[in-house]
């Protein structure tokens, strides 16, 4: 494996500088590309098929729980903007505005869409008119604009890619259901696709969504002891639909607002596949959502036999809908291992002249670098077996590093010490905001979430000495 | 049927004013609505989904031909956008532009983009370098933005959905083949998808594409007999590769600039489906490309069996693949049969008391009205077959009246008796764009293509009387 170390040196380790390794992989795995606007990002074919791969689990969960896809304009009139107070006021510093049209000055500027729950009310207010036209489970994929000073590959974007759900309910109930739903199908991404477990929480009233009553979220947690929120979802009680005069007649012929939701998860997801299973070979990718799940590597590939072996093997893997290519470039094996070990494929086969004659190969797991020789009869159940071993040891080491990262803190010094040294501190909190803004102050952590695991292990906020009934995870965050 | 005529007088008739039953459908049937910015609609579920089933076709169509998909930036800066001076020239006059990024004036101003070569070419710039970089066959699913005058649901709008495909050869010849063989799959979307039969052709320079050599399209003939450019391939040379210092160390080590394409299509054949299909009672679907392909209405609804019985055959044909809906709403059957037949559903299944005691049931075929007694054994079969049937005869039926509508002249007088009429005038054409212009002026039709089929008929252009070996279709467009 000597090339293999020679190429790989092309990374910054992980332990040396974190944020560097991530720009390498994020570069060298191909997944991006810079352009020439700041934060607006390339999203190369091995990048976009990550993604194609999440919407496609989540376009099936949100169809088989009765979602609708469509597509809203891609800009919004400032004075339609301005019409729900708060809502504006958190999009408002970071809108990219277009104000030119056809050669001329637009009279009201048009902002690109930092989020669309204005359009979907407006839309709304047209087509709502009785309990009969709820509810109404409305999802878009789509990009937004977010004009952000630092940008960051998949983190933090002047564009993104991302769903955002927008539905319309009869009932509190029925709406606050929607919120938790689509937070439960989210967590299974992480479960089924990503392998990354999540912790779920609502978000305290500092950090909840500009215009929601409530905002949850799923946290993840980085190698680096960050979290990195990675999809939200919002219950908004009636405040939109009473400032663009959403209203239906009930059943019993009275005229009602409706209760409204919304929810997204991004492209930064793919930040977090990154930074939560990567290592210093690079990208190490969950099977479920790698475009490629085996890379098939001939060994000694000018000797008679070899390619059409391997061609062989990789049609029969192909037919049987494994995601499957091989690799027969003039490059030593060393190279082609490294490379795809960079790219993150989680299984490489390895077949050569002596594998062929004893009807064998060598499959090679991305997250463990375990090498196993086995028989080329039931290599497709041989493989799908290893994948999903594979997929449960990903989960489960990132569920254990998540387990050993979340530590009781009593005071502000132990709650400094966690998330300095990279963690989540539990701490059990009064419900001020001043606690909050004074730990964000001395220790630049965030509330991450009131986790729904809400069992009190103290009463005390550390912070005011008050009465504390809510347990909070702190953590410095992406 | 009484109900029926009631309802669909909501709709105007389709030989009393086009534009305004065209209006009609696109409304009435739910494909879309307007947003309070012109030009910028939005695109309902129903007609949402229409588009997701063309993208799915294609994007299977794309990759078994090599093709990935890539997500590029949605804006471009001016200074860029402006390297390639016949590009700039056709777009510049409808561009969006943004000049406000988080509250500051934007130095380079930001265009939205309209189409993205600059884009592909600034990073084909940065990632070819040798011949084992060659082909890159990228494609894109975006919107994108014209600012356009004057704006129709679908057939041209301030901002449409779209795939662009941008694709670089080593060769001349590679890079000839891939632009005519993205059409050929354009085209084999009319026959397999759509049930439309297109005009293949390429287009004279005056129509050609802004930068590029040669572009060539997929024409469909509409019901008033207009012409929809309803897809374009286009052949760039090697003219932005120039622009943009994009070239490759050959395998022969010399440093050559490749051979560049484009290709896309847009929700403009959601329009064309619409004019090629439908009639007075609304939108008529081809089956492959129905969001729904069989809706089932309970005929006596509230009698005892029949709504279960309804929904058992409901759920037999979803399991079998099928695209089924059930209406168990509170309308007679006959407002339920005229929303459907609006909305272009191919088949509606009756199924009431007596329907149910004789195993039986009723099917309507929603492009002919005719309707068939079935048994409900076998009956994924029976509609299956109904399907094709119906996918085939819709197909039949515009190609017949596409080639009533091509009619050969021989004179300026005969050309503008054709396309006032409606449809297609097939002309001989010296090449002079004098000739064109001079078509343009007195008769307001435009050279559509020049049809692949290129048998000659005569060998006098009767506009200027000078040797004609061109054959031109000229026809009034959208």
């Amino acid at each position: 494996m000597k090339n293999n170390t020679v190429k790989n040196e092309s990374i910054t380790r992980l332990e040396d500088d974190f944020a560097q390794w991530y720009t390498d992989v994020c570069l060298k795995a191909e997944l991006m590309d810079y352009s020439s606007v700041k934060g607006f990002i390339i999203y190369r074919p091995y990048g976009y098929a990550i993604w194609e791969r999440i919407q496609s689990y989540l376009n099936d969960r949100f169809q088989k729980t009765g979602h609708e896809n469509v597509y809203m304009p891609m800009v919004i009139p400032e004075s339609l903007f301005n019409k729900e107070k708060e809502h504006v006021e958190g999009f408002a510093p970071e809108t990219l505005i277009a104000t030119i049209g056809g050669k001329n000055k637009i009279e009201d500027p048009l902002i690109i869409r930092p989020t669309s729950e204005v359009l979907f009310c407006e839309h709304y207010a047209k087509i709502i008119s009785s309990y009969r036209d709820l509810p109404k489970l409305y999802n878009q994929w789509c990009s937004v604009v977010r004009w952000e000073k630092t940008t960051r590959p998949f983190l933090r974007g002047s564009e993104f890619l991302w769903q955002e759900g927008h539905t319309m309910h009869e009932s509190e109930v029925e709406a606050r259901h929607e919120t938790l739903a689509m937070l439960e199908i989210y967590d299974e991404l992480g479960k089924d696709l990503l392998a990354i477990p999540f912790v779920k929480g609502r978000k305290t009233d500092k950090e909840k969504f500009s215009g929601a009553e409530e905002t949850y979220s799923i946290e993840a947690l980085m190698h680096d002891g960050k979290a990195l929120q990675s999809g939200t979802t919002h219950y908004f009680g009636q405040g939109f639909c009473k400032a663009f005069d959403i209203s239906y007649q009930s059943k019993e012929g009275k005229l009602e607002h409706p209760y409204q939701t919304s929810w997204g998860v991004s492209t930064r997801l793919i930040g977090s596949i990154i930074m939560v299973h990567g290592d210093d070979n690079g990208l190490v990718l969950p099977p479920y959502v790698a475009p490629i799940q085996v890379i098939v590597i001939p060994i000694a590939q000018q000797k008679p036999g070899v390619i059409p072996a391997a061609r062989k093997v990789c049609e029969a893997l192909k037919q049987a809908g494994l995601r499957v290519k091989i690799d027969e470039s003039e490059k030593t094996p060393g190279y082609k291992f490294a490379d795809w070990e960079m790219k993150g494929v989680p299984v490489r086969l390895e077949i050569g002249p002596r594998d062929i004659e004893n009807n064998v190969c060598v499959l090679a797991k991305r997250n463990t670098g375990e090498k196993i020789s086995v028989s080329q009869d039931g290599l497709v159940e041989t493989i799908n077996n290893l994948l999903k071993t594979i997929h449960h040891e990903m989960y489960e080491k990132a569920h254990r590093f998540l387990l050993d990262h979340i530590k009781e803190v009593r005071s502000i010094e132990e709650l400094k010490a966690v998330v300095d040294q990279g963690g989540y501190a539990k701490m059990m909190w009064c419900g001020d905001q001043a606690c909050e803004d004074k730990i964000k102050e001395l220790t630049n952590a965030t509330a991450r979430c009131m986790p729904f695991n809400q069992i009190e292990f103290d009463d005390v906020c550390p912070i005011c000495g008050k009465k504390a009934h809510k347990v909070v995870l702190f953590a410095k965050a992406y």
